[in-house]
């Protein structure tokens, strides 16, 4: 297909390849923002009489056409087509004559993938937050459910204090609260419209900005065009920090759960349909998820760090260097997703075995507490260490359920607080559902009207 | 020095300076840290019951003291000592006997160290944030000086349209504006206390969470103890990532200045004082500075991939891994500091070369305005794309002052809209002297009274 | 497809689709592998009367089939088929019978594997280094060409001394060639035969695994089983740093080119049809391929990284992680040798502007000269430098030509030295020629025979 | 004190400290090379009439009083004197006057750094060669030692087949010995004599570069002088991704060993003087130094990453960018060293629990050879591995003595082929003695003589 910007020649078969051989599969996910951010802008256009109102129906109703072809897989974006917006106006052009030739008017494929990925990541930031928190809704419902079972505590990978299922599984919980702050920064940071900034320099006709910001939802009207530009992985990468994080929160999970399943440990046990076997050994049931998981979270580190290095040291203006951040930021979109989704699962199947988690509860666990005995009897600390420390052998037995609800200090086993974190959980849930419901709102009354 | 852990044995030379080797450079800056949070400590043990008050007064008396020497170059963690906690802990109990043994009460060094990067952290954004809003300030005066001064603007390193130096200048103040919104997430979530989670499980003790938080001035207190550990390096990650694009911003401005400063472009001269020399060539004025920005934006972001990587995937509990994020975790701290002032500097010795930005701003750059003359004149824009693509030889000439006016739309050239964006600067700044004024006044009362 | 260990229940769905999601697109391009690895075992097989003669020649007749169906695009690993391994045994199971279900005795998928991705490494390290030679050549042609060119040199970005279009060319060429010596290092690491170390603590028949290495045309059999699986990812990653350095020249080139093809410097020019236009701007000729190159340094860098950080800190023995690095080492690859074809192209297209070059020769270059023409007279080289650097207003003019051929001690510009370093580029060649001759002989023979 | 550059001016104090606030550490490492160099160098000029023999043996003499003074600690690069290269051309020009001004005929910073680097990594990798060398005689020595004491051999964290101690110790040994060759190919890239080079352009003057080859050793002069400084950061990438190689082995190492000290496993005990304790809880030995192996192989990772992502994308020429380089590789260099020097102690203080090892040779980890039993009674593989699979419950009981014999293929736990391994390890010893020998020997000579 004929590039926009072909005039009197073609480019080399080998270079296409090498600029957009990827494209394909990345574009064809950004159809459907690409359709709005047209929709809007032609709207914008027709608003300031740049295109006539007949002119933006027809332009509306064929873009509203690749929606439709796009649902049912009838529009993708294919090798030679160079990028999501070149065959866009193509299929414009070719569906509505001049009126097509009209649609780039005031705008720059710098800016319309600028918006495309604001769109994108909206969309996406969405389904991360509504999957993260069912995740932890599952984990706080688990913490609840055995929040008194006894479980040894570890640091170093040696058994260190007691501790409890409740305060394992609340601790997971918890992180990915927290995790989701960042989430939301993020979000605010790519809430913004950068449409309008054109190639980085602006455009010479009186655009209306705020107009497509509020079209599209945008909470603000990104300001100084060539910010805009440089603001291009920058918001990805705002995003794929907060990703890193609710991985790094699973991974400790995964690696929690591959060793207390090991044949040694064997505190949990977790569906034989997450599991896979061994080609060759016939008495295996491998986690592969959770090792997957803790693989996967080191490629997503990468790709944060992927991004970073790839614009780190670029001068102003667009550099095609850019559009390579594409691919680090949409998979570990998705890989973040497809691993929530999976976590999801394995926290729904996951049983603690409260005879072996009590088993395992032995009374070196207690040397602290034997300290703080002597403590309570005048001890300095110091001296009631090294005391215990030299008769390990003859440390007292300890009621672990009596030592557990008496560590009641905030965040202790006997005080985990679920409810009050449970309750944080669902405020936050509900600031998400409501930038959803209003960004819904925008897009629907975008696509809506009498066009339909 | 006795290890607090030591019993009837000592540790392998060599192993200790595995472990301890590079904790005297890096342990000496959180000595400050360790005193307030150990002081709070002991505060709220009084409070308690488990230290009387003249306990806590000799104890405070004695950690003001370390203070005071810490000031005088006479108070250091050096290698022997282990590590800031037990030098502190050597020290009291040295000179204060019996009160001594008892400061550890309650507390492990994994939550002390925790308080400690927490403290650290906020000391050291106040600072980061100050300096980079003063290097804003810096940007948005230079704009406004050099706001219509025209200037070409570039995309793929090719020239592109009509620009401004106003644009560029103020395209990077506003990308720092929002890099420290993300600063301030990470702020928020630094901003909570884990005082009391001890080793990860709580303290077999009534102590009273919320007491230190005040003391200390969080915003709130951490919850669950095992997320308290399990947010080790997590914490510091999301102020990582903050450092990261910030240097991201400065690394862009960086390039751009090292290629506008050569003698092919001349668009900008700095002082000769920030410039180095050759050992060879008498003729050499090297911007080695900004070449050294340029590689040290790479140094954050690597640093901050290592810190994830080194987190990820560990079981959870405390583990000797997260001490290794403490290197460039702090590093990256000061190396983004090191920065900022340096780009100070280098922003107020810049001064663009007018007569030469003017010369530079060539009829090519005027293509697009050429196109959309035709535009106006109703023909649609990709023929009139066409049309100017074959005819490029017979580009009008355009008035460049006109043209940047003209671009008026919101973010454009003619429309920088600097004071919006300087009055938003202002409403960060105070902000942050907000926060720097209640941290600093809790701070003050913790180590104010009688004892002084 | 009923799994291999698939005994009585079915893999979740949503666990499948997270371990084997990205498998299709990697395994199929694994096929050729593994049927060469299973003619191999086969063989082996029946030499040591754990399968007949006739069964053997059955499954390389199905076998063979294979690689004529996947040839044809009509054998390809999809979602569901799990892997390659999976895929292949099922239909030998399916095509042959009881025949098939003997194919996986004695071995295993992991040993399996790690001979598929050796014999994968081996043809793509053959490809990357015959167009690295073709590429070197092309430099060292282009070289010779221009010269004695004159050229500015630059350090720091800032004009240095006087140098050559010859010089310049000839430094990629003798860059590239170091970088394959560490490309022959990697692929001698590589050239071990892993197979008969089963799961990764070999397999209680009495296997002939020199059998298989002679078979397969490896240089040695790798030893210790356990060791076997411990190098996966390893062996990877030694390819990968030699990917990387190839890139890390190759950027270098990108890097030089972008800026010596600006308007402001003109040095160079690219051909028309390996640049792209713009979408707005009607005169843009952009260099994206050259940008691109740059970007895909820090992805293949990334990739290394990646693929480490995966492997690090895994336990002995087989871990489902290693399955995540083949995504990386994979892509690597690929992206090499695209690159590689990129730059051939660009090399190809380059042309040096011998009028710029020279006029962008100017007085300041010469400082240096003039200052050991002081040295020269007998005066110290520091005094020399400073009275030069002090009366820069003064220098004399030299004569370029005359300049460049007086610096003539080796690897200066008048003594590059190019025949001799193309005689070791073609010594390099004939080593990998070689190389690739007894390989394929290897391959065809194992192929061959009377099945056909 | 005076850079050699400054003329009428000096240097923003900001600006010195951004640019070499870290040279003091690093730079004092590179005293002993840069004087090597210089004498090197002077000789050289002294043999082509540049320098008298007088005036020569009194740099020479002044050179190596340089030499006696560092090792006494009396001269050491510090802030304010730039760099080393500064440091000692003061120092020659402070005792010798104008002779000592004549030091820097010929050359310039930019190839003295180069040849400091490289001789500091002959250095370096001797060392590191040496000390794993020595690791893996450990290695062997445990292996045949324990050679037949069972253990469960893991894949997926899960039981799998039946290994030995010896096969475990054994793959670290052979995994080390891959890692050398790594090693060996970059220590030959660096094995080059980058000195003459100049800035990057060479020096107008008839200097000998093979002269200077031979005095140093090195085994061949680095040709085209552009390519020498565009070597800058690749030869110790090269290293590093040796480096690379060899902390991935090792942290296998320490993962394992972690998890097989833990109380669940208890296969092996490490000496007491290796562990730290707690601060809180009396009963702890934490294998500190095993974690902080695991952790600081994601810190070489990343400083290998880090060192590529600075060198990526700089134009041709020297860029004080790649000053950047030192703090990475030097520090892994030491960190690897380090690391050695750790696991030498380990090993020695590794002990195996017999007992346990034996007891958790449990029979699930026979089902495969169940099959197998099957498959020798000429039931197809699949099938016997199905059948088994379904009747796990009466799987027979194996003797693991005879089991291990059996598995007697090359690799196999029945033939481990250690004397093999430990011969190929000699042969490695002496290649790297004998390059060490004439290394020493060269530097000897060129130190030696009549000055003394």
């Amino acid at each position: 297909m004929k590039k926009l910007w072909e005039k009197n020649g073609t480019q080399h078969e080998t270079a296409e390849a090498y600029c957009f051989g990827d494209t394909a599969v990345l574009d064809s996910k950004l159809i459907v923002y690409d359709v709005l951010g047209s929709i809007a802008h032609a709207n914008m256009l027709s608003a300031i009489g740049l295109l006539t109102e007949k002119e933006f129906l027809k332009l509306k109703k064929a873009l509203k056409d690749i929606l439709e072809l796009a649902s049912q897989g009838k529009f993708t974006v294919e090798f030679g087509d160079e990028d999501v917006h070149t065959k866009i106006e193509n299929y414009l052009t070719e569906t509505l004559g001049d009126v097509g030739k009209k649609i780039h008017t005031g705008r720059s494929r710098n800016d319309q993938v600028l918006v495309d990925l604001r769109l994108y990541t909206k969309d996406y930031a969405f389904q991360i937050a509504f999957i993260t928190l069912e995740l932890i809704g599952k984990f706080f419902m688990f913490a609840k459910k055995y929040e008194f079972v006894p479980m040894p505590g570890y640091t170093h990978m040696q058994k260190a204090m007691p501790s409890s299922v409740g305060m394992w599984a609340g601790s997971f919980a918890e992180s990915l609260l927290d995790d989701l702050e960042i989430l939301k920064a993020a979000f605010a940071l790519n809430d913004q419209n950068p449409l309008g900034s054109g190639a980085a320099y602006g455009v010479p006709l009186p655009i209306q900005r705020d107009v497509t910001s509020k079209l599209l939802g945008f909470a603000k009207t990104q300001n100084n065009a060539l910010y805009c530009q440089a603001s291009r992985g920058k918001g990805q990468l705002a995003i794929m920090s907060a990703l890193t994080q609710i991985m790094l929160t699973i991974s400790r999970f995964a690696q929690d759960v591959l060793l207390f399943t090991t044949s040694e440990f064997q505190f949990f046990t977790v569906a034989a349909d997450l599991c896979t076997g061994s080609s060759i050994m016939p008495q295996k049931k491998n986690l592969d998820v959770m090792e997957i998981v803790r693989a996967r979270t080191h490629v997503v580190v990468s790709y944060e760090q992927m991004a970073a290095s790839i614009i780190s040291g670029l001068p102003s203006g667009y550099n095609a260097d850019f559009g390579e951040t594409k691919m680090p930021f949409m998979n570990a979109m998705e890989t973040v997703i497809d691993t929530l989704k999976i976590m999801n699962l394995v926290v729904d199947s996951l049983s603690p075995n409260v005879r072996t988690l009590k088993e395992a509860t032995t009374k070196e666990l207690f040397a602290a507490h034997a300290a703080y005995v002597l403590v309570k009897q005048g001890m300095p600390f110091r001296e009631a260490y090294q005391k215990i420390g030299m008769t390990l052998h003859t440390l007292p037995i300890f009621d672990v359920a009596e030592v557990l609800a008496s560590t009641s200090h905030s965040g202790g086993p006997g005080n985990l607080g679920l409810s009050k974190a449970s309750a944080e959980m669902k405020k936050k849930k509900a600031w998400w559902q409501k930038k959803e419901a209003r960004h819904k709102a925008c897009i629907n009354q975008l696509k809506g009207g009498e066009t339909t």
